[in-house]
């Protein structure tokens, strides 16, 4: 039987599969939800080796990494497929339509909390794989699976875990499921990524919360401080001002620039998705080249004071703020972060001392589209979807695919089903279905096409 | 018996009487503590009618109040006494040492949240009414306790209620025992309060959270649009920008200003109390002028995106931005509204819509050293305690005192018994048990001398 055959007759199966693994609540930036972590971990090593791969879990300082491969295909290519198990917060709940860890479908889509990012897309490589085994008995490559629990905390340990594993983790090609279309009929491939430094910036004033009624006037504020501080990080044309922030930005190549141009992006379309008037950013940049080949600032939380209902007259004696940069090709982000920290440390206003802790960092990458390997991705998915990708920069930053392109050498695919407006991290995130069909399609004729390459080394 | 004899006497019952009233948990901010309200006002009322004053409940929209009264004294003048029995959320929990609705005394002071503000100081007036009916079986002035339980909101309906209920809540002068010394060993009166405007901003972008790695760069966000308004409102002199913000304020009096003067406030000291180098605030005027006689604006928190532990990287659809501003003589808080909702939209940056909503508004108020009333409060003050009090201001807002002057026309005598030190509204929140002790006997012999004025029409 066909792999794609195979697919069709188990499609609902493979849907009820994924919902199982949507109901495993695994947050991974809430220390609540850790023994779910474990859970889902434990879930895919078993479903791994319900199809006879080798598969173990490989425990970390944070979350357990999946672990599973079949290499029954000597002197074929090696493919390592990647995905991440672990989830966003689902707040704010009240927002939700449906219950965010209780998969509901409604019309085309699959609604819950990791539908998109990155559980379906995760469920579309090992599905691919059970085509192949269930029906060939073989895959027409290795395949290596390296599945990890901690990449909405920006994978602090797994990125030092690559270079330290290249043995164990060496492939010739990666493919990264974990992105999305560039529009909702137009399947794309990434050829760059932004890389982050992602801070908690921490402001002090006085030794301890004061009535602000009494004090007001003459204490230090840490929340006016951090104001201030954000204020100041960008200038009135939207430009970070950060000393030589741009200094080591590189400009999309002219081929890249006129492939983007050939994209005819709406911005009208945009700003009716997000239901805005206009897109705030960097002067002088297009809506695309601002999210895809410009780094960025932004602010995503802001702790302290008085947060519940009503007013309470409190000058807090600590408040803290989220702040993240996203970097582009060729930032270096520990730079970035000695050049932020000093800014930060300027704009600190009298009476307040600030300190900078780091969350995450990630290098920004790039992979060409003349990539043999990326060639094959674009006709499997012509193939599936009845046109070609277009080629694309994600804003985003998955650090695991810098790492495969940086300390594995092998040039990673980015091969995105979700859609833009699938809401990641967001209340009613989703997935549409015929593109968990459709994925599972093309995976399995990319693998297809790898193997038909002359034997490797 | 002298009622100081009883009252010496019955110290440690008043003790455990205070204590009592703490451990209920009447936290009127948040809504779960709402049953604790009501239980706080029952004991109150029970506590009244034990006295036998006719006491009763008043239910208003919110909190409810209690009101008690005993009016065997024709022709002799009438006291109004008020204190509240809602008190500030306990949070942050972690930074008490011991639980804060379990009173705790250590040394000379009792810990808990309420201790000094305000219940302390409102049993502080029952016990010395209970000491005069206890002995004498009388009061030399008729006495009204006018009890609320939604100070620490602001007062927002109860500030309505008293201008409806003049005839109710008529009388000659208004005690209000709900502040503190000048220093440790410095009793004082009160001759202003700063009035209180208190808005919560909310700032809007895209219709819902987005991904920043993805967006950012190219959408607004909230967050940094309230960081800008929040920097945009003072200017680097610590002024604030809102225009004719300062038109209306009346500068102290040369006489207030030279009792200030003698007062002489240990910058030092506050800059250890506070652990800081510096005290931020307006130039050009020393810390005391600034707490008691300058306006102000202040930041107490910042709801919106994530506050979680660890990175997430989202740009929230929304923000929201607790700001109050305090006012003296002779700005009009609602006035002040509307130029400062005028100020927030200009300084609202492009692509972000925010809208500014009232949580509480107070008049500002005065009253003259020079006032029979205040002239028997002070001698009172210098009998109990040994020394004459020093007439200072107040930085925080009283609204019901702004009322009985402003709406009774009664002056308001505004005797606090607190220490600086006292931590109000923060964790450790400790009230000093020998001026719970003294200020019962102040408040014994000021409504003795309150009783020996002529007698009234």
């Amino acid at each position: 039987m066909d792999p794609r055959t195979y697919a069709r007759e188990q499609r609902s199966r493979f849907l009820e599969d994924l919902k199982s693994l949507i109901r495993i609540p695994s947050v991974s930036t809430l220390p609540e939800y850790h023994p779910d972590l474990r859970r889902a971990a434990q879930w895919l090593e078993q479903r791994l080796r319900a199809l006879d791969l080798r598969a173990w879990i490989i425990e970390s300082d944070s979350h357990p990494i999946v672990y599973g491969e079949w290499m029954g295909a000597p002197g074929r290519p090696t493919l390592l497929c990647y995905g991440h198990y672990d989830v966003q917060p689902p707040d704010p709940l009240d927002e939700w339509e449906s219950p965010p860890f209780e998969p509901t479908v409604r019309g085309d889509n699959l609604y819950a909390r990791g539908a998109s990012d990155d559980k379906g897309q995760l469920m579309i490589q090992i599905c691919a794989v059970e085509s192949w085994l269930r029906t060939a008995g073989r895959l027409p490559v290795n395949v290596k699976f390296f599945i990890e629990g901690e990449e909405e905390l920006g994978s602090p340990r797994v990125t030092g875990f690559i270079p330290k594993n290249k043995r164990l983790l060496r492939a010739d090609v990666s493919l990264v499921c974990d992105g999305s279309f560039f529009a909702s009929e137009v399947p794309a491939l990434v050829t760059g990524l932004r890389g982050l430094v992602y801070t908690e910036v921490e402001a002090r004033g006085a030794s301890h919360d004061l009535h602000s009624g009494i004090y007001g006037g003459a204490a230090p504020n840490p929340l006016e401080a951090l104001a201030r501080i954000i204020a100041g990080l960008r200038d009135r044309r939207g430009r970070v001002t950060i000393p030589r922030y741009y200094a080591a930005v590189r400009p999309p190549s002219p081929l890249e620039r006129e492939a983007w141009e050939r994209l005819t992006f709406d911005d009208k379309a945009y700003f009716a998705e997000l239901d805005v008037d206009v897109a705030p950013g960097e002067e002088g940049y297009g809506i695309l080249e601002r999210r895809w080949a410009r780094p960025t600032l932004e602010v995503h939380g802001i702790v302290g004071g008085y947060t519940g209902p009503g007013p309470k007259t409190v000058i807090p004696a600590r408040a803290t703020a989220k702040i993240s940069m996203r970097l582009v090709p060729d930032q270096r982000p520990k730079a970035v972060l000695r050049a932020f920290t000093r800014k930060v440390a300027k704009l600190t206003p009298a009476g307040v001392r600030t300190a900078v802790r780091v969350l995450s960092l990630a290098d920004p990458a790039v992979v060409a589209p003349e990539e043999p390997a990326m060639r094959m991705a674009a006709r499997a998915i012509e193939e599936v979807f009845g046109k070609p990708p277009v080629y694309m920069r994600e804003g985003g930053s998955v650090p695991v695919a810098a790492e495969f392109i940086n300390a594995l050498r092998a040039p990673a695919v980015l091969m995105g089903f979700g859609l833009p407006d699938d809401r990641l991290h967001a209340p009613n995130e989703k997935f549409h279905l015929p593109n968990f069909s459709r994925g599972i399609d093309t995976v399995i004729r990319f693998v297809e096409l790898l193997g038909e390459q002359a034997p490797q080394g």
